[in-house]
């Protein structure tokens, strides 16, 4: 991403239309923002308003999961752009991601790229994170991945 | 919480009397502050000294499970209480909340705003955060619930 | 630590050799500098290259589990010297500890501890962090820990 283009545009370049913000399923808010960074709540994986459920290992194939993981991404740019935040990201800093796994599935790092790759392709360099990714019985409404972000985000 | 009131004085209002700050139960610190931020360890469930065991979707109710979630929350106000922080709360950033869960307990949301609204009620505005929760299969001492923080503190 | 004492010195007191920095195994990057914290991603136990797998309450004994736990942390001293930042270090300020663990393995605060320990080892009072241990069903490539950090910098 050049200086020049928007984060807007960069988004068309590629593509990508962002889902609406999901409203929090519970007391809280989705974007705080305190001495320029933004703590984004974990975001679940909604693909046409549709929550995409499973287990990875059980009934979510490593191309379903890295989708619900690129989801969980958008739905994090979302949130931003919500917040009026999204033109301002000044550096990708990190990304937990949740991942609903069987015991014996082992590729967390593979479904976790699917946001992962989302970060670099919108936000080029700036969007090159520190990332843990750990495998999880069950997550929120039996959600397939969860991610949430911390952002650093350019004063006006 | 109008400005004029303390935290204290809040607490008095809800009829709410913090624990004694439980000590960590290994080689680290309950909170470390830096830059204005605190950040605290994850608490575990103590009701009158007594841990809150079991699992979610097992043996521990919805409503049991919120209580957890609510109890880690206040053992959060004992140990910025113990650090001298209480009165300084500018922010409550983020709850980061792990739920002891079956396979097949979805509702994490529900029981993570036990510490949830615990935190708009003590800090109101001031209280709200962002947040992840997910089911973990097992937390330490058999806990039902941890739940960590990130909240920023004003200077003195 | 005495003020006067380099990082490298201390290590080399304690006869602790860091490992070769292991680069991500997805779409990350080890570190994040901003704003004087440095954020490096979740960390995998390797011992002499090899990854230690398993889980804790099965196959792994928590001799070995708190050995992983402290080759995790060895792998964050190691991305923080090769990015430059170990002698830089103004204070570790959280450790987030996955524990991989049967559903009655409950001594995860004693696994992390091998992180923990190792910071203090270190850094001495610079090394008391924050910290969250809990239990997972699985990490990616069948690791037994995995150990993410939050550690603040002193500028140069």
């Amino acid at each position: 991403m050049t200086a020049s283009t928007s984060v807007a545009g960069r988004l068309a370049e590629l593509g990508i239309t962002l889902p609406a913000a999901a409203a929090p399923i519970a007391s809280y808010v989705p974007v705080v923002v305190h001495g320029g960074i933004a703590t984004i709540s974990g975001q679940l994986p909604f693909v046409d308003g549709q929550l995409m459920t499973g287990r990875l290992g059980e009934d979510v194939s490593l191309e379903q999961g890295t989708a619900a993981a690129r989801a969980c991404g958008l739905m994090i740019l979302a949130q931003l752009e919500a917040a009026g935040l999204l033109e301002r990201v000044e550096r990708v800093v990190k990304l937990g991601a949740f991942i609903s796994s069987t015991a014996d599935f082992t590729d967390q790092p593979v479904v976790a790229n699917g946001a992962s790759d989302l970060m670099s392709e919108v936000f080029g360099e700036a969007g090159k994170h520190a990332r843990s990714a750990v495998g999880v019985p069950v997550l929120p409404r039996g959600a397939a991945v969860e991610v949430d972000a911390v952002v650093a985000i350019r004063a006006d």
